[in-house]
C-alpha cells in the first residue's frame, strides 16, 4: 500500500522546489500563460513557455519537467505537444497533462485522449474533464467549467490511472488524487478560486514543478496542498476574485510550514 | 419607438446573467483573453476561449453567445471567426463584433467590414473604429486608440446600424447605443479606464453575456451601464491604472442595484 | 566621447513621451502582451500588438517605434518580425530587439542572430542572452532566465554594439548600456522584479517608446532609469511579487522628477 503523505512531506517537497529551482516547460493556453509563469516564479521554479516544433525537443532536453495544457489548442500546437511529450518520455522527464474542456467538443476530447495515451505521469482536471477523458459519455461540463462535484469523478479517476499507469488528480471543492487503487483526499482551497480564470491551469504547472523533485503521487498531493493553501490564504485578503491571482503569488512566495499546515489537510 | 431602458431593466438583466450563467465563447485577441475571462467570471457568466477551426462550430452549438474581436487577427483566426459567426447565425445565437483598430491598416479594415457584413447583433467600438467601419475615409484613430470623441461617431453608428440591421455601441467619455434611429446615451465610466489595456475588449465580452439574456439593444445598454459602473467604482479605489482590472472584477462581483444606480445613467 | 546622461535628461525624455504619446508597435510574446501594453499606457505611450504579415508593414508605417521580442517565437511570427523590421529600417523608424532565451535552443539562437544582423537600434537582454547573442558558446542561461550577473556580459555587449552599430542594454542587479566604447551604469530596480514574469519584456517595450523621442543611447538609459525607478517604488509597496506589475503601472503613471532622482542613478 502506498505510504501516507504528511504535511511535513509536502513542505519538504516545497523546500526542494525552492532549492533546486526546476525549469518547467509549458505548452499551455493563451489565457493561462502569464498567471502560470507568475505562479511558478512565486513558487520558486523557473518557467518557460515554448511551443514551436522547431525547438520543443531541444527545450525539453534542458527542462526538468513539462506541463501540457490543451486550453486553446490548435493543430500546430497539438503537434508540438506530441513531439515534446515523446521527447520527455524518451528522456525520462516527468510531464503533466491538463485536459482543459475535454468533453466540450469532439476535437478536444480526441486530442485529450491521444495525449493521455502517451502516458502522462500526472493528469490534472476538473470532474467533468476527468469523467469525459475516462470515457464516460455525457460527462457534462459547461465549456471549460465542470458541472459535477469532484466526488462524482473518483471512480473515473481510478480507471484512468489504471489505464495510463499514472496519477490522476481531480480538483473541486475537495480535491482527490488517485493512483488507480488508493485515493488521497486534500481539503484546501477556497470558493472564490473558480471565479478567477486559469487557476486550475496554473495548478497543473505547479504540479509539473513538484514532479521535477518528487514521484508523481507525492508531487500531485504536494501541488494540491501548497496551491490550495495559497488560495485559501489569498482569498482571506480579497473581497472579490480580482486580486486573487496576485495574492496567490504573494502567498506562495511567503508560504511556510505553519501556514501550509493551517490551510491544507491531506488524508487517505 | 423603442422603449426606454431604466436602471431597473439593467439590473434585472444582470440578475438574469447571474442566474443563467451563460456560456460565452470568445474569439478574441491575445492581450484581452485573460482579463475578458476574469471579467466574465466576475459578472456571473462562464467564459471560454476557443478558436480552432476544428472545433469552433461544435463550441458555438453549446454556447449561449459569441464575442468576435479582431485585435490580434491573422488569417487562420479570421477563418475561425467566419465559421463561428455563420454557425451562430444559423443557430440563432447572438454574436457581438469588436472591430479593434478598424481603419489602422487595410487588412484590418477589410476583415472588419467582411465580419460586419455577416450581420452581428451588436457592434461595439470606439469612435474611430465605428466611423471607419461605417465607411468614413480618414476616420483617424491612433493604432487601436480613438482620436475622436464618441459624439463624432453617432451618425456613423446610425448608418452602420441601418446597414447591418443590428445595434451599434460607441464607447468614449460618454457612451452611445444606436439602433439606426433612436440614440441611447449612457453616462458612466471613468477617465482612468483608457489607461488600462483591453477594457473595451472586455466590455464587448460582457455585451455578449448580456446578449444571451436580452435582445441586442437592451443588452448593449445593460453592458455599458454595468461595466461602466464597475469601472467608476473601481477607479475610486485606485491611484493609477495598475489595479483597475482587478478592482473592476471585484466591483462586478459585488455590483448591486444601489451601486449601479449611483454610477450609471442611461437616457434617450 | 558620448555626452553624460543626467537625471534631468531622463526626465525630459519622459515628459516628451507623455507629450507626444508615441504609437509603439509590438511583435512580442504571449506572456508579455498584456503587461507590456499596460506598462506602455501607464508610461504615456500608445501600444499596439500587431503581427499578421498581411498588415505589419502598414502598421509600421503609422507607428513611431517597433519592439521585437522572440519570447514565444514560431516561424509565422518570425516572418512578420523580418518584414516589420525591414520596413522600419527603410522608413528610418527606431526598433528594439529583445532576444528572449537566446542560447536556450538552436532555433532561438539562430533567429536572434538573424534579427540582430538586421541592425536594431537597441538590443535589450539579460547577461546570458547578450553573451549568447555575441557568440560566446556555453553562455549559460536557464531557459529564459540568466545564470550570470550583468557584469559578466559587458564585454559581450561592447562587441555586439560594435558589430550591429547599435546600443546594447544588459539588465540585472545593476544595468549597463554600451555603445561599443563607453559604458553607462544604471543603479536602480529591485530584487523582487525577476520574480514577476515579463518585466524585462515590458522594459524592452518601454525602451522602444523612448526610442521614438530620443537617440538610441539616451533612450536606452532613460528606459532603464524610469522603469527601474518604477520597479523600486512599486516593490516598496509589495510584500511579494504578486502585485508588482500593477504597482509598476501606478508608479509609472505617477512618476515625477523627485521620485525618479531618488530611485535611479545613471553614471559613466
Amino acid at each position: 500500500m502506498a505510504k501516507a503523505i504528511s504535511i511535513d512531506d509536502v513542505y519538504a517537497a516545497l523546500e526542494d522546489v525552492r532549492a533546486r529551482r526546476p525549469l518547467v516547460q509549458n505548452i499551455t493556453n493563451y489565457v493561462a500563460m502569464t498567471i502560470s509563469a507568475n505562479v511558478l516564479l512565486a513558487l520558486g521554479a523557473s518557467p518557460a513557455m515554448v511551443h514551436a516544433v522547431e525547438e520543443v525537443e531541444d527545450f525539453v532536453a534542458i527542462s526538468d519537467a513539462l506541463a501540457v495544457n490543451i486550453g486553446t489548442l490548435s493543430p500546430p500546437w497539438v503537434e508540438a505537444m506530441r513531439i515534446a511529450v515523446k521527447r520527455a518520455s524518451a528522456l525520462g522527464k516527468p510531464w503533466v497533462l491538463d485536459p482543459v474542456g475535454c468533453g466540450a467538443t469532439a476535437y478536444r476530447t480526441q486530442v485529450a485522449a491521444e495525449l493521455a495515451g502517451l502516458k502522462p505521469g500526472i493528469i490534472r482536471g476538473n470532474a467533468s474533464e476527468i469523467m469525459s477523458l475516462a470515457g464516460q459519455v455525457g460527462a457534462g461540463g459547461k465549456g471549460v467549467d465542470s458541472t459535477a462535484p469532484a466526488e462524482y469523478a473518483t471512480s473515473a479517476a481510478a480507471a484512468l490511472a489504471q489505464r495510463t499507469g499514472g496519477i490522476v488528480a481531480i480538483t473541486g471543492e475537495t480535491d482527490y488524487v488517485s493512483d488507480g487503487m488508493a485515493l488521497v483526499t486534500v481539503h484546501t482551497g477556497h470558493a472564490l478560486m473558480p471565479l478567477s480564470t486559469a487557476l486550475g491551469c496554473s495548478l497543473s504547472a505547479v504540479t509539473a514543478a513538484f514532479a521535477a523533485v518528487r514521484p508523481p503521487r507525492e508531487a500531485a498531493v504536494a501541488a494540491l496542498a501548497v496551491f490550495g493553501a495559497a488560495g485559501a490564504v489569498a482569498a482571506e485578503r480579497c473581497s472579490g476574485p480580482g486580486h486573487l491571482p496576485a495574492e496567490i503569488c504573494d502567498a506562495l512566495h511567503r508560504m511556510d510550514r505553519a501556514i501550509l499546515a493551517a490551510h491544507a489537510r491531506p488524508s487517505e
